[in-house]
């Protein structure tokens, strides 16, 4: 067995990802870590290691005209001879605003959708620890604070709001758009089950080994793009630093992970209302106390009345509502609340 | 009042600084940094906003030959005009090893003694918020954990446990040498007033504001020092993504310093490796991190390919074996790690 799907089998079980007959749907987009993934994953089906139904899903962005349809016959031809059942998906129209981030979301939300379709335990996407590093470095550098520097998850739970890297390759799976929250309420996985170990180097290795192309995305090259600036003109300064840059920056990103709760939720500006629903019922008047007392400077004047306001605002499933507090106004919006003196 | 002398006073009282009577010592170079502290705590000395005794410690390392001592000769004239106390130092030889860490050991060994004879409360030096992005760099590039995050502390008490910055300007209050350790058992505050909010260009402004000339250290150009490679080279390119790079980092290393401690279970000069099998598979290094730091008293000079030749040994299976680490060794025998100063 090649080391890459040693490695990846190893990681695997260590996540303790399906492997007793569901359905795994992974995201290939055609490069050397999506189709290495796909692949080992399909080398373990084959091999009796896992028990899985492997789906493959390709989302042609048509952005890159016949690169973008060259990319999908690669992956409608690389799934084929293989007899692994795909999933291709198609953009309709580019909405406003962030191009990069509108792409994203509509490859999420095929990718839910396939998994919806199929009954899938969970969606695996290809990221690795150079994605990782990329990621740590861009939230870094734009200040997201201690959540940043966390990075991405090895594993998620589908409809987890996601770690705020904006322009990075963070997937948002609860996305807002001008219909509403996309909500997910089954317990599906999103998993990244090459992100703590493998490099590009090694997806592109495993390709070589079996003889594999992969499709290379021009868009890796465009430096108006600052992730690619990062992975061009950044990390190779860095490397002269320390070769092992790389490792580095993705286990910075473990060990973040691994910190005892982050009291992130109350030391920004906004306080985002998934935190505040995800902690324990009785927590939640006096985490938004806690965050109203930094806002403020003091809860001075604040009363019981007014923390249970804001803890309706959160719940009420609403967007865009006020509540007015002695010196200033909770605003909820885009699923965030933002404090404001008057 | 200049608005340098105003947030200084406001920085200097946020911190409940020595404010009445008590003796101050601060280190002065004679670079733009430390001059302005010096100049502005005279300020406030002079308009009775601080009632301290103001010593300034000039140390001449000796190392740049005459320029060294034009050094000398300029912080001499400062404080002679100004009528401030001055004690200085003169480096007698450089020990073996690391001469910026010799030179920085040395220095503050001279600080320490000056405050000693003055009966000083408190140390104070002129790091600004542009050395805390360097050092939170240095030690993000060299993987130094989550304790290199947190950068420098604006306040700490003489005798603690230092962050590990090992090519850092991070002091090393109880240091080494060839005598044992230094160990200081009075309660003296290391304090760096200027390190929340001033920049580079703040105290180069003052400086400039008061017509004072300042020395200029040519070994700041010398790029075979990483530090001078990270202002020269790494920070510019950052500046490119970000123009507010220096207090993104500056203030990440503050937001990493309001985390809570890290759980520390292992302060007990042997691990067992089964507690260690038993956690989370990327908190071992952590964990490896911080006994290591207790043994040896910092993380000085540990880099994350040693905390990985202990996670090798903690999961190999054989027993008795040996990593050498920087000053020491970590050796596996029945089932415990034990470290051992060489």
């Amino acid at each position: 067995m090649h080391s890459f799907v040693r490695s990846l089998i190893t990681e695997w079980r260590r996540l303790t990802l399906p492997c007793d007959g569901e359905a795994v749907v992974v995201g290939v987009s055609g490069g050397a870590d999506s189709v290495s993934l796909l692949l080992a994953l399909d080398e373990l089906r084959q091999t009796k290691k896992l028990d899985i139904r492997l789906v493959a899903a390709h989302f042609n962005h048509h952005l890159r005209g016949p690169e973008s349809d060259a990319d999908e016959e690669f992956v409608r031809q690389l799934t084929v001879e293989r007899k692994i059942e795909l999933s291709v998906g198609h953009a309709k129209q580019l909405g406003p605003g962030n191009t990069e981030q509108n792409a994203r979301n509509a490859r999420y939300q095929f990718l839910h959708r396939t998994a919806e379709n199929v009954g899938a335990a969970a969606i695996a996407t290809g990221h690795t620890m150079n994605d990782q590093a990329e990621t740590f470095l861009m939230n870094l550098i734009r200040g997201s604070g201690v959540d940043g520097l966390c990075g991405m998850r090895a594993v998620r739970l589908a409809g987890d709001v996601p770690p705020p890297s904006a322009d990075g390759c963070e997937p948002h799976d609860a996305e807002e758009d001008e219909h509403g929250p996309l909500l997910f309420t089954t317990s599906r996985l999103l998993v990244r089950p090459l992100l703590t170990w493998a490099k590009r180097r090694d997806t592109e290795g495993y390709c070589h080994s079996l003889g594999v192309e992969y499709r290379y995305d021009t868009m890796n090259e465009d430096t108006a793009f600052r992730r690619v600036r990062i992975r061009k003109i950044l990390l190779p300064l860095l490397h002269d630093f320390n070769p092992r840059i790389i490792e580095t920056l993705a286990s910075t990103a473990m060990l973040m992970q691994s910190l005892p709760d982050l009291p992130s939720a109350n030391t920004g500006r906004e306080l985002k209302v998934s935190d505040l629903v995800e902690i324990e019922r009785h927590q939640v008047g006096e985490t938004i106390r806690s965050w109203l007392s930094k806002q403020r400077g003091s809860t001075r004047s604040l009363q019981l009345k007014h923390i249970e306001a804001v803890e309706r605002l959160v719940f009420s499933g609403k967007s865009g509502r006020v509540v007015e507090l002695p010196g200033g106004r909770v605003t909820k919006s885009k699923g965030r609340l933002v404090y404001d003196n008057n």
